[in-house]
């Protein structure tokens, strides 16, 4: 018996590594399926570079580039949106500060290393980042040698991505920093350098670039690149999720965080679905300005009071409205690139009761490991679906015990919207990547004849939508007093925005993700061995 | 390269086959590992009988009972608590809707069928669930052939576990439904044969039986029995958790629900863990007074106002601390039978910060599905563990859009818990099966140097507890202050229970989950093709 089993388990380790396509290879080769999402050429934003040195921070990598410089030549206004997580990543605090002692001006760009995340990593962790946006300033002539430079207020960011809990090898990386300061430029090999130099498993760079206009100067060409590594359920291994992005628009120290907050929520906030947020979770936004017109002001909000609509309106309307599609993009390119998966998966949930409600339901959908078993395995299995919806966090508080969820009722108020979700009133479908008409598997809460031939068909194609209506078919009369009543104690409370959706006609909220694989599992049960 | 391909498709396939040591064989026998949880004699309730039949709800299933019965002689007090899903199959409705006209009086039982849910059928399958009890109360004489059955209030619950969204084979069921009454019985045969046709996936069937006394008659021999079925992240395609206990002492109707809803949220709300409340999921307690003499009266909870302590007061307290062990040894066996399982793990988590926390973190880290991979894995890479207490929901709302976050903040109050997990005072170590000495991996909020050998040895072991330790050192002035208010809010809205635990020493939440494989994608991913 003893040498069947050894050659059955040889078999089927042979067998994973065999069909491991989906994950990064060894030499770092972009795998075929993975190739059209790479770029050959781009067009990078004005007086922004790009540079990448070697530190070999993990001392495995002897070779690959693993400390990234993105900069802008004039310091410019920047921002950051960071990981809520309690056990926040050095780096993570140092940029935070760094962010609100500049008032998000006056930066100049973010250092990165991959292979060790920094986090978890006590004091000297700290003193690690704060070492790290130092040194890069000190490229730049900022810090003057011998001088009072602990008090002077960095103009760098710091991101780190890899492992938690072990400390920078932190003599390699201030070692590879002048020299990713040297290899600065602004061609799309360096762009496409950096967007390799910040991956860890992710099997390809995530870069993307384009151009675009503002109203108020419709000649003026700006120009708008980031790139993006994997975090969540997608790549939670490496514990983080990074992006950077940089524009040559001028956009003002005062709006670039309220800008980018905007963004963020359709976006990368979209995809980070399974809870997985890390310690490290980053995305900053730098715009110099370096393509407006010299008499043109930066882009602002309207004030808060109002009566005195600002020059740059319709121009921060556009500019937003062309961040919101670029980090879409982006964020889409980390589900392209999910560990072991198999399938590129968009959840759409229509809804009148809120875009809150839209919202849960469809992360319940794509958190779901039932759900991303099942489309990994092409079963049409839409009881799994169903069955999310009813348990989707903030509609029922399902895992807490009793006298939790008396308490969250007495005092959530209006954002108890556990009678939200109306059987009777949800319906569900499979729509094809290729166009053709969907697939309905339940209408207004009854299962249908489901075609099991035509399902086999949507599910072997690699992207998919599952579309779940809330709003199929009129509501009843307790739930539009539960709509306008909520409305009612809005407005009573003095909040316009976080529920302003609530009895609108119609809202959508949209969330990426991928399938479910044993790839996944060889992966991060394999990956720190 | 095509025969190749098939080839190692063929390896793989073939290998995940032989290695399926842990989940259910065809021919439903049991795997030598899961013989010992499977008891070979057990004391029983008096008056409780137990009996299956064939139906054949399944069209494959051409042989194995499906149907199963557990009644009293007599009727008897009895409760259930249910799923919090939205989308609640038909005998939950049902079962709800009984015990509330009967006020949790005058049951006879439950009926069950295994191979089919119920779920998402609309009214035919409320019609069904409905006629699943009458069938069972016409046995004993409950329905007069030819009646006004319709309006009878029934005194059978009734439970289904199977795929979702397909309709009940009804007239299968109501044939076997007199067989299952005729192959009544009380012995430990009986008994067995029930907990094995409620299963679906379960690799073994889940069955207790324990004998206790009551300080009011020490001499009396009360019983306790009790079956289950797997759920959740669990058993997660059948969509089920099933729980069925009868005791033969006597509880007061107005009493047994208080007594059943009191002993869930640390038994069978400590392992649905991964958020996969199911449409289905049951857990019903039945109490005939059979074993009590008989001028005991009926065990009751001492009334509100709490001036006239109840002659049963040391009994009720005795029988509810048996309810809390037994259940919890019922709902551990579900662990232990977890998909594709290798291991079983009880995460500890210690808080003086109140017991919520502490549920939500030991939650947390229980869904994770990195930490969960790392154990199938035995990977030591306590960061996923660090990472999954950060973003414990409750702990901080990472997934919900900004505008939420402010929206519940302002009006969350004293349950915003996020500024309670303190990354200085956090400590977590594996604590090994065999009772030596915990490996700490964290020491509060720095990083211990692991002893990498040590690590293995305990991720050898099939059982494991990860202990974390959120009150390791003093508290900060701010949390000391934080606490205080919390109490005092607590006390001016008049709720004494909710959140009864702040500011106590410590409270300590417990959770058991299994880790997750290779076999888990195999299973979920097939299912239902």
């Amino acid at each position: 018996m003893a040498p069947k089993t050894m050659s059955l388990k040889r078999a089927f380790s042979a067998t994973l590594q065999q069909i491991r396509t989906y994950s990064a290879p060894g030499d770092r080769s972009i795998p075929a399926a993975k190739q059209k999402y790479v770029p050959t050429s781009g067009t990078y934003p004005k007086g922004f570079l790009a540079g990448t040195s070697h530190a070999g921070v993990k001392a495995s990598n002897t070779k690959y580039d693993d400390v990234t410089m993105v900069v802008s030549e004039e310091p410019c206004a920047g921002a950051g949106v960071f990981t809520r997580n309690v056990f926040k990543a050095a780096p993570v605090t140092v940029s935070r500060q760094t962010l609100s002692s500049r008032k998000s001006d006056g930066l100049r760009g973010v250092i990165v290393n991959s292979g060790c995340a920094n986090a978890v990593t006590g004091k000297k962790g700290t003193e690690d980042a704060a070492v790290m946006a130092r040194e890069t300033d000190r490229c730049f002539g900022e810090v003057q040698a011998g001088g009072n430079e602990d008090q002077t207020v960095p103009r760098t960011l710091v991101m780190s991505t890899g492992v938690i809990g072990q400390q920078l090898p932190i003599e390699k990386i201030t070692g590879a920093i002048p020299k990713a300061h040297q290899a600065l430029g602004t061609s799309h090999d360096h762009w496409l350098k950096a967007a390799q130099a910040i991956c860890t498993t992710d099997t390809f760079p995530k870069l993307i670039s384009r151009t675009f206009t503002l109203p108020s100067h419709p000649d003026t060409e700006y120009r708008i690149a980031g790139m993006t590594k994997g975090a969540g359920m997608i790549h939670p291994n490496m514990a983080t999720l990074l992006g950077i992005i940089c524009t040559d628009a001028k956009i003002a120290p005062s709006s670039i965080y309220d800008m980018l907050r905007r963004s963020t929520p359709n976006t990368f906030n979209s995809i980070s679905i399974d809870g997985d947020t890390s310690t490290n979770d980053t995305v900053a936004f730098f715009a110099n300005g370096a393509a407006a017109p010299n008499d043109q002001p930066a882009m602002e909000f309207p004030s808060d009071d109002g009566d005195s609509p600002h020059a740059s309106s319709a121009d921060i309307t556009a500019m937003q409205e062309t961040l919101n599609s670029f980090m879409g993009d982006l964020a889409k390119l980390v589900v392209r690139d999910g560990e072991g998966a198999t399938k590129f998966v968009t959840i759409r949930v229509r809804s009148d009761i809120g875009f809150l409600t839209a919202k849960r339901v469809a992360t319940s959908i794509a958190r779901s490991a039932l759900v991303k078993t099942a489309l990994y395995g092409k079963d049409a299995n839409w009881g799994r679906i169903l069955c999310a919806i009813g348990y989707a966090p903030g509609i029922i508080p399902s895992t807490e015990p009793v006298d939790s969820l008396r308490s969250r009722n007495l005092h959530l108020g209006m954002d108890d919207s556990k009678f939200q979700v109306v059987p009777e009133r949800t319906s569900v479908s499979f729509v094809p990547a290729d166009g053709s008409e969907e697939l309905k598997l339940l209408v207004r809460g009854e299962p249908e004849r489901v075609d099991e031939a035509r399902a086999k068909e949507i599910l072997e194609m690699e992207d998919l939508e599952i579309l779940v209506r809330l709003d199929d078919g009129p509501m009843s009369a307790s739930q539009r007093r539960e709509v306008k009543d909520r409305r009612i104690e809005q407005e009573r409370r003095g909040i316009s925005r976080p529920l302003a959706s609530v009895g609108r006609k119609q809202s959508e909220a949209v969330v990426w993700t991928c399938d479910f694989s044993h790839e996944y599992v060889t992966i991060n049960g394999d990956y720190r061995t």
